[in-house]
């Protein structure tokens, strides 16, 4: 062997050795930033968003309905009026009614709710109607025939335009979330939802929260 | 540099990569033989185990109580007398008994079924009452102040030793599973349950099942 061309592949291997490790050392240690960065989470029990038409149908006008409570998302609050989901299996009543109304009506209801009330709604993002299922909706005084809206909604994540820069995301991107609980498990297909308008916060419904023995505190991480 | 020593160091290092990579082959051959293996998924629905005794303080002579229909887990079956369970919070009616009888009353139901009864029942492995809680059972016409064995029964995969080989697993052993559906997850801290009385199956609750949005033949795979 050639002494000069050896010492030369020598010293290429190491140097490239060390570049591995060090790109390696990178790597992980980007893995635990973005790891570090605990997403409060919350669960969403069944709920109506209203369209003013709709809402106006049923209580009359809108504008003296009471607020019962804001809610964690800027600008969302949740009516003092209740209102019955009436389907052809099952009824479910006291559901809340969320608030600003919206242009289309919409109810978010669980996989274990539409096995209650005896419909198969699809599992969409919010505001995506495409497909979605019809439901009654009554007061006790009056009852709207919905002919679509009833969907099971995806679990995402809020957050802002910083949030996701600092998680390395972008809108409408799905991740894999770990929720450290005594029941954990990694929810796959996670939504990313981006606005300067939200407050950082991972919605799953009541189905995913038992599963995952869901408690109030319990944290979640984006692992991929 | 010593030409002789340049020659054995690159020797050596050209071996240790070599066996490296082969040990990381036959790692990777060995995770897919584990990853193909599918395994058949079931949900299971609140039920009741009975003790003898508590079998005849409800029913009377349990040698005459019907059977419904036989379960998957070979011996097992399904009673066809249903019964009650009463809690401070409300009550779920129509549950099914499953036998044979058990050493001791037990009752598994889900975290949402806990919520409607009143009860907080802790996370268990089936058979182990340790902390349970208690319930009335009741037919009606006779009631059975139950002062333990209601638990939220862990995840689990039945399998016999052959399964177990192949997989790589033992009995007792806690692996995580991904479940194949449209709502995908990876449900960590499932149980592996080893006997050559069992068949093949892994056993998640409702919950656990809406939250994956489960269908019947949907797949799961252990992937650690």
């Amino acid at each position: 062997m050639n002494e000069a061309l050896i010492e030369k592949v020598v010293k290429e291997f190491i140097d490239e050795m060390r570049n591995t490790e060090s790109l390696q050392k990178v790597e992980v240690k980007e893995s635990i930033a973005k790891d570090s960065i605990e997403i409060p989470l919350e669960t969403s029990a069944r709920h109506v968003h209203l369209s003013k038409e709709d809402l106006e149908f049923l209580f009359g006008d809108s504008e003296e309905l009471g607020v019962r409570k804001k809610l964690s998302q800027p600008g969302q609050f949740q009516y003092d009026e209740r209102v019955n989901l009436i389907g052809p299996k099952g009824n479910i009543n006291n559901v809340a009614i969320l608030g600003p109304a919206r242009s289309q009506s919409q109810v978010e209801i669980s996989y274990t709710d539409a096995r209650t009330l005896g419909v198969q709604p699809p599992l969409k993002d919010s505001g995506d109607l495409e497909g979605s299922v019809g439901i009654i909706i009554s007061t006790g005084k009056k009852a709207l025939n919905l002919s679509k809206g009833v969907i099971v909604a995806k679990r995402h994540i809020h957050m802002t335009e910083e949030d996701a820069r600092k998680l390395g995301v972008k809108n409408g991107q799905e991740v894999s979330v770990k929720i450290k609980s005594r029941r954990p498990a990694i929810l796959e297909g996670v939504l990313i939802r981006v606005s300067d308008n939200y407050s950082f916060s991972m919605h799953i419904d009541h189905d995913e929260g038992n599963a995952t023995a869901y408690l109030p505190g319990t944290k979640a991480e984006i692992v991929k």
